[in-house]
């Protein structure tokens, strides 16, 4: 937790996150710090996920963190941040307490810029596709 | 799918899978052709998705693949797999037919020595620490 705190808070400019659950307070404050320091924070949910009890979405927005979320029965299932378009970090691990504590995880940092930009690609696919101007209501 | 299904037929030594969850009868299929020709594959999963309807743990037991599983409350999280000791693949899909179907997913192919070894130490200590052998029952 802490080594991906301290990658997050390395951010200067941009943190794109994409995160299928994230209810994990300690991330939540990290990211809430960079936005207050001016950092452009972009976060992308899963719908059915967000809502879950301890779900710290409500409080990102509250604090005026811009989060678009998907609107499919399938899952956003994506778990990773991107740190000024530069350093990708994902993984298998969701921002959650239980993850971090007591499951078996892994995450990947890579500043490679291929694989970033396959990443950054997707972010910026998903970020337009659940824009809610585009929402479409049957 | 596909994709994923050729980069594992290309196993000619072994294949080491660590996967959280495993119900996606294709990828059985192509776990068990491997076993057959010969590919030492050994596979870890998680104790409390291995039994869920339609997991394939119970299948390819039967084909006589070696399989171990945590026994703690936590997840065995982790998805990934090793091809021949020299490709990694990993991400945030787990090894099922909605994740492949109806979810946003991400799967990366590394073959960077670096991280391959990263993932293979991880795989040798859980393969040890999940031997039967070691179990302890209170």
């Amino acid at each position: 937790l802490s080594r991906l705190v301290r990658r997050l808070l390395s951010a200067r400019r941009s943190l794109d996150l994409c995160l299928f659950s994230f209810s994990c307070p300690q991330l939540a404050r990290a990211v809430q710090l960079l936005h207050r320091r001016g950092v452009r924070v972009r976060l992308v949910t899963d719908a059915q996920y967000m809502g879950l009890h301890g779900s710290q979405i409500g409080r990102l927005r509250h604090a005026g963190i811009q989060v678009r979320h998907d609107q499919h029965s399938g899952y956003m299932h994506h778990k990773f941040a991107i740190v000024d378009r530069r350093m990708l970090i994902t993984g298998s691990l969701n921002w959650t307490t239980q993850a971090i504590q007591s499951n078996r995880e892994n995450v990947l940092v890579v500043e490679d810029a291929e694989y970033v930009k396959a990443f950054q690609d997707e972010f910026e696919r998903i970020w337009e596709e659940y824009n809610p101007a585009n929402y479409k209501f049957f």
